[in-house]
């Protein structure tokens, strides 16, 4: 063990440990979840100090070789992909500042054995020109951006999954259902298509709301005056960042302002709340329409992926869908977390970044793994049973809606009332009423007529 | 129009206005909506007052003669219902003093009325032994109490309907449904049944979740400490306040934490939103089970109540379960609200009660309307399609899970899978490949043994 | 009375009435609320009727002198405003049916008053092209949209506001606060400005938010086929209404899509209750910042607008901040409502738009009057506590950090505790122990270089 | 690799594996998250298993030598808490049957390796008698509730420390504040007791709540009619479940209710939030009341924990209850999400009980873990700066609110404007103008008379 020291007093901590006394007393004040702090927060992490290191010493106010050692120490922790030192648990109180500091710690150690004749301090040497408030939020930010890409590849697919079916059942027709009652026909490639419209929105919703993230407050240090941080840091920090990073961010003009507020997030998680949403509308649609198979819709046939029930022998469950209306119902509440955490700022900063993020990565993650298995284990091999379809159609009432125009609403109201009562289909009524001719009954109740084209 | 002053400054007040000057500057503040205070919300501050007086008066801390135009004057206002002196909105900034001051104001305005010989003080006379702080909250709490009869009479309605449909449908047989895929059979009996011991246990809920409005801070005044109230009226001040408002209210054991704390409104408001919860569920059951009537479920028969389309002729929907949802959707609204409120107060008094008791008292007149019109307009005269029901049952391949105890579960799920490929029914495989006869076969899918009993 | 018939039966209707048998069924089976219909939907719903007869008649499907007569019904309703007509319930069961159904009695009856040989019907002439599903999320949108103006206005006198104390207060130092601890300095301009950034956002996301309302489902009559609307009318109606309601919107290229999503509405509400998250942070940091005056951080003197207590004479309370939290609570309540109706829709359509449509019409309108209060009664004559702001600064050993590139983490630490161990400032430390000379101190901890510029 | 067969197909499963082909195919259905179903459901699922088996063969429905190898099974598995047999991911779809299909096939699979010689089927024997649909909801139940002594453990701890530090504090004066602004004066030990008896009647909440779930739904099988169980099973198994268990269980009266309701969990989950909302309004306080030191109300002294920033040397933040804080904004999120899931419930059985789950067992952990960390980490060295506090009761004119009875609220008001005005004391204020005389002040003024009591 060795000792460490704060100005909380001394510590041990154990020999071989890459972190150091401030890391590990995060772990004995937040032993709230054994999850700990999202790797892309790390990892963005370690980039921003990569980032500043640089930056520093072009200022030249980090020596060079204390700037190499620490440049180093970064690449070899980002290639070997070893966060086995980073140990501050996901929810944490202090804003994030146990995270930069283990990271601190984590890089001046790594660093220090590289060049083990350079002292190499945390905050002076790794955190220079820094605060928790400045990096914590842009480690953040980062972070929710690298998992954009995969929620919208998972997106992507899904429009053009829909698309394709869309096209595959354009000529299937159907009846349509509002309020749950029997509506004018459609078609299923008209259903299909809608469904890819939705999500369309969602692509741009999403990509629009991340742009939010690309603007941050590096430079701001401790309460976004830039305190401690040199010109030049401030003027270069932010390239160098992209540089290494492979990122498009900007800097705020308004550092106070972006060091305090956490707007930013409320809007990105709304946009994936609305996502959410959206996925579990179309979830319960496709529930709905595969209910049955015998006493329900029995419209859709959504592939069977696994038995359905312990007591009732081959009962196949829509169990795909149904994951994705959980994970929907989990983003409603980190929504709400998000909602609750923002509206607790105070002053200077918001210290409850922390649930902020586990929130939002976690709802970005579970998005796009129930966006996957929706497509691959549902919508893949989803099928129409057109039979039914048709049939529905035939035998509705309710498509005697096209004679409103010839007949009035009144009229027709009488027709679809006697159709339904005397259980005689509305064709032949207009039929044994001589109320048109077979010709014209058979235009207007083409199908192709029907859907309106 | 006559001058009044505050430690603002001066201000006109129309002459024959009851209400005075902190009334008046609570309407310019806050001009947020144009709904005002909660009628019973005042009626329970007149009651107090009137209490207060009373106690104040054999305290000898206030004169008789003034006790007894206060009393007159309440007594007037309570027996004639006119509020129009009470002109503060329902969201107000300042923790309810406005409501507070504008009922000191017509009170002493109207007793001075009663007797002009004599000033009465609407703070040092009226207001004696309180603040805004031990009354308001306890305003509110009688007001939310005040509606719960009407709520629970409801739902006592609703729990009686469900029960009396349960009887009347005793015997209808149907498919079950888990997942919205057909499962094992049951009947609307038990279905209607289930319904009533859901909203039984929201009758305990309710009632459970009320008896802790009933414990009130009154005799706490500004911070709990109780300062500028007798002893008397400390001891006293709760019963008077029942015998005037015919309550079972008790005055809470610490009176800084009643004056500072607002989580019986949260637990009540949780309450509301269970049931709210609940009548959404079933709400959403009603529709699916009437859906149709041609392409749909089509078992329930919901009554008629409107014309359900501009477009579509004769169409008709569950319009009185989709309000209902309305309401459910809008009470966990509230609830989200409440909850809000409630973690923002701070130290020794939570400012935000006005928005929680429009949200609480709203709910439950909301839910109490929604329940209402829930069973006069369409549980009444609910109606089953046994036809279907039955028939639904009868070609059910899902019945044959009955088969499992004896067959096992592999065979069983043979046996359904041919049923189901070859259109064939369960019965009829069983007797082809003699599996059982035809004795035990009708035995066993006795809609009777189906549903166990 | 006046006997009206629908497919449900027939029912007494007052003679004089404008509305009709719909209506009043309406009435009956949604007691839900005494609020009815907001005035910016009817608004928008006649001038959807105006142009839907327009459009009809130059498409030769509606009668000129119909056509006129209903024109000329709608332009009186809208020049008079006289909504008397419109019964139907803010809260309704039906999806807006009734509401539409209303509507097209009330200009049918008028438009039968200004020409009475002329049959009119409701449906058949004034509903003619349309359904509730197209015409109902239309005149939502249109509503929600003709608010925008407003709410934005306040929005930009926010924006000016804060950014005028930010420019009055530029040169007043403060010490920053994070985790509310102390920090290093600031200036109040800084921090107002910081306040106008964050609005300026808000500015923008309620912009972006509502452009998606833009787009409407105008043409898609029942579930978005088109069904029953002409060709000339689907290509036309937007325009026409865009003519009569001087509006920007245009037609969605999905009409299925448009019919049975509300997206939109998850979306626009969303950015409702991001600006009520914002604003709630701020009203805090105002409260906060108020706080005392004797026993608080006495900062910020927020002007007095009204006594605050029953029974300590005197204080003055922040009520103005105050109500603007419980608005942005009440916000955050209704997008809860909101994102529970929207997940909630089903298959063709949503039915529960009624209470989406009541919620975010009531967070614009109290999002803008708390927002005028904020500034007109609160932030126009707000004032610094100068003095105590720089004694704060400058009695703080917080902002020694300037030390910390001089001397290290380490050594500025240890600065600080013996400061306020030994209750000896900063400086004087720096001076007795010899570390830095009188001038580099006074340098250093100028107030200029402590906000770093 | 060993073949097995479902009603979807055939799949390889590992030769070793003790899951089957039912665990397997969920992990491929299911991949949001890497959590697995929590141990305590697992552990329950197996005491479930044990005591169905138990029943089942002293109803003579499972042979006595299946029995007891699945006994002996369980009993292995619960001694050695080995659970690597369970693959199942806590957010899956199928309302719990992958779950339940698991354990029957990891019971089933060690059953016959403990006797090789007879077959065990999972379904037929294992799963006799039982549905995912009765036991899963027992599990989660089973599992609540064993999380709920520990949380009543520190909830009780909870309040014994604010009682203690009730009673430490007991003499402490200090100034009250509402609003945020200075009100009459109270004492520490007020203070800290409130807070304790606000968390008794979460205690109490709790409790209750818990009640609710100790009703359970087995041998209601599928859907609650109980087919394909005994009648000595049903009324034996939950006897064996207590048993096993020990644990105080009963059956519910409505089988049909109580395996489609969810309303438990929801009041569950709300007396979870209602706790949260506690925790955080107290979190709140005790951040507020620790600000500064030098320039915030700096009257509470929270341990120190660990350096509060990377750039502020010697910052020492309120880290604990930040961390508190976000526990609680996450419960209130955990609350959201249970409620959409328990409002989606459908027809005969909730399908989304696993999210449900999940969030429950998550929020009393958190909340277990939060309050630990709050007395262990905070409140038990928690101090009081005394000198501070008196001071501001000293120099405080709100004290004079102890004048509104004998001077009245108009006199009171103007001696108090005079003392902030001229920053004279009140009490020179009521000697220089012989308002009262000094002994009469000093018996007013006193700190015991101040505080009442």
């Amino acid at each position: 063990m060795r000792i460490e020291e704060d100005c909380v007093g001394k510590m041990e901590v154990p020999d071989k440990a890459l972190y150091g006394i401030h890391a590990l007393r995060a772990v004995g004040n937040f032993p709230i979840t054994e999850e700990l702090v999202h790797h892309k927060i790390i990892e963005s992490y370690i980039q921003i100090k990569k980032a500043a290191a640089k930056t520093n010493c072009t200022a030249n106010t980090l020596d060079v070789r204390k700037c190499n050692s620490i440049i180093q120490a970064c690449d070899n922790l980002l290639k070997s992909g070893d966060l086995s030192g980073f140990i501050t648990p996901a929810i944490q109180g202090g804003a994030g500042t146990s995270t930069n500091m283990n990271t601190n710690e984590v890089i001046a150690n790594l660093a220090m054995k590289l060049d083990p004749n350079t002292f190499i301090h945390p905050n002076d040497d790794v955190n220079q020109s820094q605060s928790t408030n400045d990096t914590y939020p842009t480690a953040g930010k980062m972070a929710m951006l690298k998992l954009v890409p995969n929620l919208l590849s998972e997106l992507e697919r899904l429009v053009a999954t829909f698309t394709n079916l869309g096209q595959k059942f354009a000529k299937t027709i159907k009846l349509g259902r509002t309020q749950l009652q029997d509506a004018v026909p459609t078609t299923y490639g008209k259903n299909f298509h809608a469904y890819a419209s939705l999500f369309k929105r969602d692509i741009n919703r999403i990509k629009h709301a991340s742009e939010e993230l690309k603007t941050i407050s590096m430079g701001g240090t401790a309460i976004g005056t830039g305190m401690n941080a040199s010109k030049y840091y401030q003027q270069h920090i932010v390239e160098n960042i992209n540089k290494y990073s492979k990122m498009n961010l900007k800097s705020d003009q308004d550092l106070i302002d972006a060091v305090q507020n956490t707007d930013h997030f409320v809007t990105f998680s709304a946009a994936l709340k609305t996502l959410a949403v959206n996925l579990s509308k179309v979830s319960n649609d496709l529930r709905l329409l595969a209910s049955g198979p015998q006493s329900g819709l029995n419209e859709l046939r959504l592939p069977k992926r696994q038995a359905g029930s312990s007591i009732m022998p081959n009962k196949i469950n829509p169990v795909i869908p149904e994951v994705v209306n959980q994970v929907a119902f989990e983003v409603i509440g980190f929504d709400a977390t998000v909602t609750a955490a923002s509206e607790a700022g105070q002053l200077e900063l918001n210290a409850f970044e922390p649930i902020m993020f586990k929130s939002i990565l976690t709802a970005e993650e579970h998005l796009t793994n129930a966006m996957e298995t929706l497509i691959d284990n549902c919508l893949k091999d989803i099928d129409v049973n057109k039979e039914k379809c048709s049939d529905d159609v035939r035998k509705s009432a309710v498509t005697a809606t096209i004679l409103s125009p010839i007949l009035g609403y009144v009229q027709t109201t009488q027709i679809i009332q006697e159709s339904l009562k005397k259980k005689v289909s509305v064709k032949d009524i207009l039929l044994n009423h001589n109320i048109l001719d077979k010709t014209k009954i058979d235009e207007l109740f083409a199908p192709k007529n029907l859907i309106n084209g």
